[in-house]
């Protein structure tokens, strides 16, 4: 089908465009009133992301209300461990947790292997193929899933952390289990993403939220060469967001994704000189200008855009959107870069 | 007092050493069975920070126990926030929790003005007093105090956060509390700072904990002026530690102090073609290192000694150490430091 709006696939792709794209992480299930009313019709999380009607139509809303140029289907990079055997629990206002862990060779056992990921992550599939009819070719939509590493820290300290300190210290006690484990996500994890590209994704996004925890070394050994067999595996529109790992951008520019996502500390200067022009830049945004007056949004948005020198980026937040942001707000950042001339 | 072994304010202000000094950040206070006996005796964390003579006790056990070439006093970087007026409590296994906070321009009225840091931090600066009696010149007293933003950090916030939404809120929405609030925070900081050097701190370090969180122009803004100040304020042996603040490693390197502190994740490489012969390092081995076997921290403590180009170092840690790390493995980074030739 042909893509009415495809200004975010022609700028991962490095064609012309004729403005911006704009979208945000997190732009469903966070801050639309219409998404509360959805959500408060089920008991959770997890009933909601699990029921592919309801996810379609969370990821649609913000297509229909911001306006933004492309839609990011409803989900959670925590239902891989879930396929894999390792459940989690979405616990109100404290975050994920999982009732088992891996930290030792006999852990293994708990998790189940050759996984049919079409069938036991046919949720996520089947909200895909619904949201992609209801969108109706108006804007792209993007799929995803956790990079390997931010997933064996979850799998590994059972629920979210400062430090991640029992993750990374199977990194020093137990390498090789943690490559074990890393192989393992990331061989579902390709499964996962074709399966997404099949049933209905124009693009898709790797998250390693937990990249910034880990020294150079320790991201090239257990992050990055899971994300770069990731990266090898699949064609088309791929964005990864490597969040914190400074010393790996580099590196992050030779792998074979169209695009590099940026966190709000990063440098668009920096970031575009160690690109060229190989790589479309996503970001960057303090999420937090949104909490300012309209006007303040709409001069640091001009700021950020003033600091692009290609046509290869797409506009985005350097985090998720927070739960208090307006929608208002939100709607002003949106605008200011729709009318923005390159 | 002469100072008998003087090699960490040597290796601070670039003096010639026979081998690099060696402590760590939270040595007092965390892993040690010895320390534990102490905190048992108390209700509390806080009962403990404002004991003089148990607060010196365990300053000291490090020295005795574990050999480090530096004490650093057993104490909050909370403090200060709860001399102006803004109590907190220390809970178990959550950190500190604020039951008030300063999120608008009519909170300010619950702090208190024109405080004398000398009476209202007494139990500090005694415990400093005590604790460089009892060392009795063997190894340097590190005193220390947290930088302006990360304690606004927590004023605005009232409790640890993962991205203190709250205060970066504050700086889009209400810049001029931010600053007024900074100042305040600076003023007091300089004043407790010298008031630690007058009763008995050889040397002084300041934190700054949520460096990372702030983009490079806020953290010029909002961070690196009010610690600019501090600096400009204080002779002597000073370590400036700003987490995660990689993009402000240039602008560290121009700070009158004598030493900066590196996190695991920063490059000792860079930051020393960054710092060439003006600044000590101080850091950075990943504090994970040392959950791996006593071969496996020699290895690692070698490896990092090895990047070292310059006599200007520190040996420590990247963050402070984590609770669960033997004392025999503290020692084995310990040791291989010691034996190592310059």
């Amino acid at each position: 089908m042909k893509i009415a709006n495809d200004l975010y696939l022609r700028a991962s792709l490095g064609e012309k465009i004729e403005r911006y794209p704009v979208w945000l992480m997190r732009q469903a299930g966070r801050i639309l009133p219409e998404y509360r009313a959805v959500r408060a019709s089920v008991s959770g999380f997890k009933e909601l992301a699990e029921t592919p009607e309801l996810a379609a139509e969370v990821t649609v809303q913000p297509v229909d209300l911001l306006g933004v140029d492309a839609a990011i289907i409803f989900s959670d990079i925590l239902v891989v461990p879930d396929a894999m055997g390792l459940p989690y629990q979405m616990i109100e206002k404290k975050g994920p947790w999982f009732e088992n862990t891996i930290r030792d060779e006999a852990d293994l056992k708990i998790l189940d292997q050759n996984i049919d990921v079409e069938d036991r992550l046919s949720y996520v599939l089947q909200a895909l193929s619904i949201t992609k009819k209801e969108l109706n070719g108006r804007v792209p939509l993007i799929g995803f899933a956790g990079a390997p590493w931010t997933i064996l820290c979850y799998m590994v300290e059972g629920s979210g952390s400062k430090t991640f300190s029992e993750t990374r210290k199977l990194l020093y006690t137990k390498p090789k289990l943690a490559h074990e484990l890393l192989q393992r996500i990331t061989d579902v994890t390709i499964a996962y993403l074709r399966a997404q590209l099949k049933h209905g994704a124009d693009a898709l996004q790797l998250f390693d939220s937990w990249a910034g925890i880990l020294g150079h070394k320790q991201y090239q050994e257990f992050g990055m060469q899971y994300i770069q067999q990731v990266v090898n595996a699949i064609d088309g529109p791929f964005t990864v967001f490597s969040k914190g790992a400074y010393s790996a951008l580099p590196a992050l520019m030779d792998l074979s994704c169209t695009t590099i996502g940026l966190d709000w500390n990063m440098s668009i200067e920096q970031a575009r000189s160690l690109a060229g022009e190989r790589k479309t830049l996503q970001g960057n945004l303090d999420p937090c200008v949104l909490y300012g007056s309209e006007a303040s949004i709409e001069r640091e948005t001009l700021e950020l855009l003033n600091t692009f020198k290609s046509q290869r980026h797409i506009v985005n937040l350097g985090h998720g959107v927070y739960p208090d942001i307006k929608p208002e707000h939100v709607k002003a950042f949106i605008k200011t870069v729709k009318n923005y001339e390159i």
